[in-house]
């Protein structure tokens, strides 16, 4: 690829073609839109607006509809099942609480916080059982921090659409509430004292083993996402985070915290949310979610014209902080550099971005991330020579776009 | 104070005395909590929960609904009016779109973003009108930003309840859009350009004069807000957002911004968003928000029992980040330095807390912030002594909180 791709630093006008192109599409353009271009006023200004407090708990636009949770059609039930962030209709690193991806596995519970309990026992000095209201009164602190399905992709499912389809299992909050330690010494842990199960109280009771070392760790008990309590899809009224961990290890809706010298071997941690490697053996307690990233503008189902546009998407690796974003323009036969948005977070979503000048030739677009351990995201062929085709879970390839001559952007592996 | 009131550092034990009295109240307490209690399973574990795709844009638990925007009761009118965001219901620094304070001066218009432009006009080589798809092709920036409105509060408003009664005028987000000073060099400026007269596409066309340079620094065209596209509150499709200054200034529903050599000396920067002073002149384009705090926990309308507790707050100001937030807990008598949530972000809401041991003596709690240019916020009488009490906007004085001998939280002027 060329360096006339690139804007030069010095270059003062991105959209000289578009801005006239906006021009005479107006001029002769529909009606209803010269009619409120300015310095035509338009209707909604001849008319007093909608009342403070309309709605005391707001909504998007109604232009916004479309912009919703990606949920699967067809399904046989909906209790265990999955529904995806819109990462291409997004910008910035925060995902808004009412587009966080779900992943259930017993549906949804409508707890009362005045009723709900967290039990801590086991290998304990003094057992406990908390109210909300006594986990409130802890020390507390607040993290921006992505969380992610570990099955995002699955390997079969690299046939999606948009970027929701294939990674909108990944979203970003900023989450309040206590360190898992901090309550931990209250209880007072064993000299035995090697694992915690968690349990979650929905219709699944959801259990999990956390390492004993990841608990004294960066482990929180959170209430809170982006300022308000938790929603329920998030696990009202209290939830594990796990930084950087696959996503069902955050245990929802947690009430049980059992201190073990042994992992539970629980239905999450055998039968699934392992690893079948090419040689039949399987993987267990893949713990962290390495580095990934996707360019969510251009993506697929969206339509470009030739011109200047910017290039941005997401990186994350749950090792910790965004090194570099790489992104390819040519189908992967050169890499540039992206620019990473200040601040880059600890264990949170990176937003990247790249000018680009689109000739309008046919091609295929694609982002690496690196994270700060110097792991680079791999591609899908890299990947499978080493995990093979019978794993489901951590599959964390670059994602190709291809770009068609008439500016459609689709799924690179289609 | 004596310094018993702390902690010591190697303090395990937070709720000892907490957690007892919750296992007694459970073990005589209301038959509902004890059989939600583990190892009791609860009802809502029985039976299976809601669907995954239940809610597409989800909502807060039934059990949050009294957390809702602060409207005020009995106006005349509410299509020129605010309501507040619930500050002591909230958690980090981040507010949730659908709490975000609001300000209308002509009601909120319904705008369709197809048909919406932007205008730029006036001493530019080249005027543009731009559509929103247009906008979005620029190089795009997202920050962290707080926004609060110039009245917040007044000084007759003092004697509000909750800390929303009194500040809930500030709210905080992570907006994304393209640098002001971008789209202006598409246009292209002449060199008598002084300032921007930036208007809105509302019923009050809401009509604010910016200085040049603040449109050159750091001056954003936004369109998305915490992920998502603006809220129509909160100006949809486009609004500027100026980092650290009155509210009203960023105007939102942009449509036109006018490139001229003086101010509009509009209504909104004559009869109104003036400072009267003592003398009886007016202070006029006074736009930075100085440094302020607020404790959100305890708080007004709030109750506390004695014993371990968290004190926590915001702390924000228009002329940078914040250095520090000091606490008293005995009037005033003596300050103590609270602990800065990082990162601390430049003009963003920064969380403050500090560890607080309550002895059940009636006392007076505040707090008061520091920013980087070494401003101390001030108390009242300090504040009122420079300003007199003619004034209604940049009120930024210490606000005290009074804990009674009950543990009730009331407004310390009242």
């Amino acid at each position: 690829m060329s360096r006339d791709d690139e804007p030069p630093p010095a270059r003062r006008r991105f959209l000289a073609q578009g801005a006239a192109a906006a021009a005479a599409a107006l001029a002769g353009g529909p009606a209803r839109a010269e009619e409120a271009a300015p310095p035509a006023v338009p209707e909604w200004m001849k008319i007093p607006g909608a009342d403070v407090g309309s709605q005391t708990y707001g909504r998007p636009s109604r232009f916004e509809d479309g912009v919703i949770r990606n949920v699967p059609q067809g399904l046989k039930q909906y209790i265990s099942a999955s529904s995806r962030t819109p990462l291409q209709d997004l910008d910035g690193i925060l995902t808004p609480n009412g587009l966080f991806y779900e992943r259930h596995h017993g549906g949804i519970p409508d707890i009362d916080p005045a009723r709900h309990r967290l039990m801590i026992h086991g290998l304990v000095e003094t057992p406990l059982i908390l109210t909300m209201e006594d986990i409130r009164r802890f020390p507390s602190e607040s993290h921006i921090y992505f969380l992610e399905c570990s099955g995002n992709p699955g390997f079969e499912a690299i046939k999606g659409r948009t970027a929701s389809d294939l990674v909108g299992l990944v979203s970003c909050a900023e989450w309040t509430g206590v360190r898992l330690a901090t309550v931990l010494a209250e209880a007072g842990l064993k000299p035995d004292a090697r694992w915690i199960v968690a349990e979650g109280a929905d219709a699944a009771a959801l259990t999990r083993s956390i390492p004993i070392a990841k608990c004294l760790d960066d482990a929180l008990l959170v209430y809170s996402q982006n300022g308000e309590r938790l929603r329920p899809q998030q696990g009202y009224p209290l939830r594990v985070l796990l930084p950087g961990y696959e996503g069902n290890m955050s245990v929802k809706w947690l009430r049980r915290l059992n201190v073990t010298a042994e992992p539970a071997y629980s239905r999450e941690e055998t039968s699934k949310y392992t690893d079948l490697m090419p040689d039949g053996t399987a993987r267990q307690f893949t713990f962290v979610m390495e580095a990934k990233s996707i360019i969510t503008r251009p993506s697929g189902t969206q339509r470009i014209a030739p011109g200047f546009r910017e290039i941005t998407g997401l990186a994350w690796s749950g090792r910790g902080r965004i090194r570099g974003v790489q992104i390819s323009t040519d189908g992967g036969a050169s890499w540039r550099d992206a620019v990473l948005q200040e601040p880059v977070l600890n264990r949170a979503l990176t937003r990247f971005r790249l000018p680009w000048h689109w000739d309008g030739t046919p091609t295929t677009i694609a982002s690496r991330a690196i994270d700060e351990t110097g792991y680079v995201q791999p591609s899908f062929d890299a990947l499978t020579a080493v995990r093979g085709l019978k794993s489901f879970y951590h599959n964390n390839a670059v994602v190709p776009w291809r770009i068609g001559p008439d500016g459609e952007v689709t799924n690179g592996y289609a």
